[in-house]
Formats: C-alpha cells, sequence, structure tokens
C-alpha cells in the first residue's frame, strides 16, 4: 500500500512538535496501524481523535502529546501539496466521517457513575481553582469560595445560576453563605439531581432555559457554561444577565476562552465532546457586554484548568476497572482523549481559563484585590 | 435681564443631582453672578468649567458636586426646550468660546513647581494604588511595586516605558528591579529631568515618538498614557507593543477608561487639560489588541484615582500661598476644577482606572494572584 508518503509528511509535520513516531519518549506516539496517516489527512483533526477512540495508536503522555502539537501550530506548516494528500487520502479511509454513531449526543447523557467517579465530592464539573489546594475537592471549594468573595454574597441575597449543573455550587453558596438562590438547567437529569440536592436550603431549581428567566436578582453567575453558546448567543446571554440584575448587581462568568474569535470549534470536540459549542474570545465577550454591563475584573487562571483535567483523567483511571462493566473500550478511549487532549490544549495556552466580574451599574465594586 | 427662566431651568436640572443654587450643604453651589446660567445652557460643561474659572461661582466640595452630576446622567434629563435655551443663550454670552486663550496647551509646560509641589516625591503622575498605603509617596510606590509583580521584571530585563513623564518609574525599576530601561517621551523638559534622574542607571531616556520604537524587549508597560491618544490610534499602539516585544513579553497598560465607546473628550477637559485625549472603552482596547497580543488579565482600582487627585488637589492647597506668586488666580482655578473635577468623575464610576496585562505569547503567565 502507499502508505510511505503519508507517513513521510505525517513524521515531518510531527517533528516540527518534537513528536516522533515510535519513539521511545513518553510523548512520542505508538502508531499501531499503518491507516491512521492517510486518516490523518483525509480528516484532520477528527481523524487522529477518532483513530485514537478505534485503537489505531497509543501514546503514554497524551496530554503532553497534544501540548506540543498545539504549541507547534500545526495548521501553519501546512502545504499546498498536503491539500492533494488529503483529498487522495479521501478516497483510501472510505471509514473516516462515516464511523459516526452519535457518541457525542450522549455527552450529559452517561449516567452518574461516570462523572461520581471523576468529579469531587460536590459533583463540580467545571475548572477548579488550586492556589493552596492540594486535592480536587479543596480546589472544587476554593473556586466557590472565589467566586462568593468576588461577587460579595450576603446572607438574603437573591442569586441566579446560570446552568446549574448538579447544583453543587448553589448548593454551597445557600448552606455556607446563606443567600436564596434560582438554579435553571436544560437537564432533566441534573434538574433532579440539584433538587433532591438543595431540598432543605432556599434554592429553586428549574428546567428552563435562561433566556426565559425574567425577574431581578442581587447577583448572578454561570460557570463553564458560555462555551456551550455559539458566538451568535453571547448578545443574548448579556441581555438576559442584564434585565435580571438589579441596580447595583454584579455577574461573574467563568469560561473557557480563546485569543481568537472563531465560529467553531475542533471537529472532533464537536462531535463527540460538546456539540454546537464555541469557546469565545475577549473581543467576542466584550463586545457582547458593550452598553449593557460593565466590565470590572478579568482573572486568568488557565493551568488550573490543565491541573483539573489531568485529575479527573486520575480519577477515571483509578476506576477503570469498574468502568469497563459499564462503559465499552471505544467510549473509555474517547474519554480519555477527550480529558487529557483538554489537559494539553490549556497547558499550551491555545485556550484560556477566564473569570469575568460585570456590574450592573458603572460604580462598580473595586474588587481586583480578590484572588 | 431675562436670567430667570435660564435659573428655573438650570435648578431644575441640578435637583435631579440633589445640588441647590445657593443652598447650604458642601456640595451645593454658590452662583455669585446670574449669566452663569446661560452660559451653562449656551456651552454646557464648557462653560461650567470656564464660568468657574471666571469666579462667577463657588463650591466648597467641588469634587462631591461633580460626582452628584455624574451620577445623575444630566444629559439624559435634557429636553428639546432646552436647545431653543442654549441657541438664545448664546446670543446672550458672547464671551464663552472666545474667552479662550490657549490654556490647554500649556499643561505640561506649566514649570515644574507646580508638579513638584502637587506630586509625589517620585514625580509620578498617575493613579496611585492605595491598599495598605498611608500617604501618596506610599502609594504611588505600591503602585510601581504592583506593576513590577504583575510583569515579573528580574535583573538584567530589557524594558520599555512609552510615555515615561519625569522618570520616576523606570528609574524606580532600574534601581529596585535590576532591570535595563528605554524609555521615551514626547516633552523635552521631561526627558531632560528623565535623563538627570537617571543618569547612573543603565536606562536610555529618549526624546521620540513611541511609534518610531523598532527593537525587542522583555517587557513594556505605559502608565495613563493611552488616554493621550485619540481613539484611531489604540490599534497603532498595540502594533508597536507586539513589534517590540520578544516571544513571551509582557505588556501592562495602565489606563483611564469608560464603559462607552466615544471619540471624544468632555470639551472643557480637551481645552484646558489634555487636548485631543480621550479616554478608551473596554471594547476599544480588545478590538485593537485582537490577534496581536493575549489578554492575561484586567484589574479595576477606579476609587484609588479618587483619592490621588484629592491628594494633590490638598497638596496645591497647601501650596497655594507661594503658587499665587508663580501663577494667576485663573489658572489656579482651573487647576483645581480640574482635579476635583476628576476626582467626582472617578468617585461616580462615570470613568474608571483599569490596569490591563498582555502577553506576547498565548501561554501566558497566570499572574491573577497578583494584586
Amino acid at each position: 500500500m502507499a502508505y510511505a508518503r503519508y507517513r513521510k509528511r505525517f513524521e515531518e509535520l510531527m517533528s516540527s512538535a518534537d513528536i516522533q513516531v515510535n519513539g521511545d519518549r513518553p510523548w512520542d506516539m505508538q502508531v499501531h496501524r499503518n491507516e491512521t496517516f492517510p486518516r490523518f489527512f483525509a480528516f484532520g483533526s477528527l481523524g487522529m481523535g477518532e483513530s485514537y477512540m478505534d485503537g489505531w495508536w497509543d501514546c503514554e503522555q497524551l496530554d503532553e502529546f497534544i501540548n506540543r502539537l498545539a504549541s507547534a501550530d500545526l495548521k501553519s506548516m501546512l502545504r499546498p501539496t498536503d491539500l492533494l494528500l488529503s483529498l487522495q487520502a479521501r478516497l483510501l479511509s472510505p471509514k473516516g466521517d462515516s464511523s459516526y454513531d452519535g457518541e457525542g449526543a450522549r455527552h450529559y447523557d452517561l449516567g452518574r457513575e461516570l462523572y461520581n467517579r471523576m468529579l469531587d465530592k460536590r459533583m463540580i464539573y467545571s475548572c477548579a481553582y488550586w492556589r493552596g489546594a492540594e486535592s480536587l475537592d479543596e480546589a472544587q471549594e476554593q473556586k466557590l469560595n472565589l467566586i462568593a468573595r468576588k461577587l460579595q454574597l450576603e446572607p438574603g441575597m437573591k442569586v441566579l445560576d446560570i446552568g446549574c449543573g448538579w447544583g453543587g455550587a448553589i448548593h454551597y453558596f445557600a448552606e455556607y453563605y446563606g443567600i436564596e438562590g434560582v438554579a435553571v438547567t436544560l437537564s432533566k437529569d441534573q434538574h433532579d439531581a440539584a433538587t433532591e440536592l438543595c431540598a432543605n436550603l432556599p434554592v429553586e431549581v428549574r428546567l428552563q432555559d435562561f433566556r426565559k428567566v425574567d425577574e431581578k436578582f442581587d447577583r448572578s453567575y454561570s460557570i463553564d457554561m458560555l462555551g456551550h453558546l455559539g458566538n451568535k448567543d453571547y448578545r443574548k446571554y448579556m441581555e438576559v444577565v442584564k434585565r435580571n440584575l438589579h441596580p447595583g448587581g454584579l455577574h461573574l462568568v467563568q469560561t473557557a476562552g480563546s485569543e481568537n474569535s472563531t465560529a467553531k470549534s475542533d471537529p472532533w470536540v464537536n462531535r463527540y465532546i460538546f456539540p454546537g459549542g464555541n469557546i469565545p474570545s475577549p473581543k467576542q465577550i466584550i463586545n457582547a457586554a458593550e452598553s449593557l454591563l460593565v466590565l470590572d475584573d478579568w482573572h486568568t487562571f488557565t493551568q488550573d484548568y490543565d491541573r483539573t483535567f489531568m485529575c479527573w483523567n486520575a480519577n477515571l483511571e483509578a476506576a477503570r476497572k469498574d468502568l469497563h462493566d459499564l462503559y465499552d473500550d471505544r467510549m473509555l478511549r474517547m474519554w480519555r482523549y477527550y480529558l487529557l487532549s483538554f489537559a494539553g490544549v490549556f497547558r499550551s495556552g491555545m485556550s484560556q481559563l477566564w473569570q469575568i466580574v460585570f456590574s450592573e451599574m458603572r460604580s462598580g465594586p473595586n474588587l481586583g484585590h480578590i484572588r
């Protein structure tokens, strides 16, 4: 077969990221099947991810492999002749796109067991704040406390949680800061779990689109939810936030982001992990908020997301034996690829992690010293 | 004369900011001449400022007077009939615009004595950082240390100061952090003073437009300089910063700003204080930096500028007797109006004060915990 020229060019590209095919360093690739090379040229990052899921190649430190690729900016190295290679490879790899069986749609429907094993005890599925923390449990509590301090939460305040997950955050704020909460989510499973969790607290959990919320709060926040929206929804998001804040109210957004304004996420991520999502740029966020909300503070802690993803993956690896009873190998490889590639992407800085505070009024809270 | 209807409408407008004409609270106006009322309608904020300079009215707490006006958003209260009042008032107030004698151009040519008396011992003419500080000297040192920590200055680093003033900042960084500096300014007086100040340090001071700088630095910064540029120059500023940074370099901007994107500053400020300047909005800054520099951190400490301006004014009041030998009364009233109205504007939050950190590369320094 004509794999040789695909392999040759593939090795050239990888070497620019100091990655070797079948090399002996932990971030090198171990390629088990030659079809991996044309599949990469045919389907790019989608082919890389899917061939990993199929077990065509392995890597001891997948996170570091991805970090190197992201840092090397492979795209800028592609030559016109690579397009020809790509077209020919598509003929050679009839599998590719058609192998899609809808795994992506199942991201939040995997059953609670996987998340139970992966996440901290409060089931917080977002970047933790590791400053001074030693465990994931601590780092997630740190993050919640950081948010509470930036929002200057006080007993009796009415607080809106946009995209509340399994309710861990609003539960914490109600329990430790004495606020009264409304939490909205689109997931039935998350709604039921959050309702049960907050049963004895003044928290109302709603199965509701955040766009429909129309009442006034003292504070509101969303944690790693903005990236699930498309870039055309950011303005609407800010309008809804503005409409639902009392004068002098504060809003905090925690989100992954990118320095470049884009409309689409990575094809593999879009298919298997977060369909329809897109991480925002500073420009997209600021333009969406212009004349609605006043920017008060922008805090970057990207490297904390690397550590969070590494921790989630380690938790799953530790539980792999049990999980094998529930999930097939391809699904577990997909999940590992997701967690470790995200760790690598944040390590490279290709994506970043931000907490941004907006105030409803222009005389903001002057809270920049809170970290 | 027909002052009555101007006064009546003027009093209506002022009462929306809880300000009385000839009232007895410290933020009330004491109006000495009835011509003040039509002059306000004829020339707006320019008429207010100029009539104050002319001694037509006084106010015990001018800063609080301005804070109240800024918070009340007077403009939104104007009615169509006020336009008629304005046109008629222009006929009544032939002085107004024509009284301009070019004071504005003299802002930095006032002679060093006024700045000597007004500023701290290092002659830092920008917002101080008051966290934990008790005097202006301390607060300015705090600010310099804050910048040094955010820029992660290390001995031997090459650092560019864009708009260096009298050299106080670059001198401090060279002396206490061991950096090697290049500092540029457009003012001959500031160039000479900075050169003398830094004589025994590895600092080169240049009488040069920052746009002409074309070499690589590890770090660069500008402190309260961006507002002197017009809004069309922000992109050029970011391009110059990018061009002059080594890979992995950091840049810090300290600037006053506004949540709204505008192209013009207040007419009185434009004429008498900062001709041609315009404070930027987050949108203008972020759009100017898009695809050139990566946003790392946005820190707001607006209330510190209120305190800094109050401190500068108190220093001048304490030196007023001496200064009367050098400057006439109108000039000193202009200066007081400038300092106290800026204090009030920052107190109201109509303008804000930001330190923003950008990195040249996307894997930023993760320095958000530094405050």
